[in-house]
């Protein structure tokens, strides 16, 4: 679903994304991540899709939820390598959103 | 691909959408539409994805890039009337790209 999200400014963090052959307890992961994810303050909404490449936008209500959230989710060593299990390549890219606009078919 | 873009700042344009059934000449268009995309001044760069959602994020250089965009890609009232045939919904959410970084497996 498209994500309901209050007026701008808010923050979005795009995560972009290759795989790795097979599952490594990836899909157990993503599902309890997005879970844990709902629960933080500041937490707005997810939209997730993925083909060749996935690419999951969380919306955030401000710079420090997107900080806690990052500090929260690298509590461990094991993060990092569990990693180099799920992903061939990854990039996120911290974004202010300005404006928005939408389109509902009637 | 994950998107190879330069050191922020710089702009995404985050597109989620939903379809409605059937083609209508939609597969056509979007080729056509990211070939015109690439073409322009301060593109930098394009990344898809589609399951229940679709999502499309372009990243451009500047405010000024993607305004140009849409006024070129707004020119006809065709636009509006195609827009109801391909999509159930959608939403457009310009960003700003504060910070970035990645990962790729060694």
């Amino acid at each position: 679903m498209i994500a309901r999200t209050p007026d701008p400014p808010y923050y979005a963090v795009i995560f972009t994304s290759t795989r790795t052959e097979g599952d490594h307890g990836y899909d157990a992961m993503s599902d309890r991540m997005i879970e844990l994810a709902e629960k933080q303050p500041g937490f707005l909404g997810v939209e997730h899709a993925r083909e060749d490449l996935g690419i999951t936008v969380s919306y955030r209500k401000d710079l420090e939820s997107i900080k806690n959230w990052k500090h929260h989710a690298e509590h461990s060593n094991a993060r990092q390598k569990v990693r180099e299990k799920w992903y061939r390549s990854f990039k996120v890219r911290i974004t202010r959103v300005e404006r928005d606009y939408e389109f509902k078919k009637s």
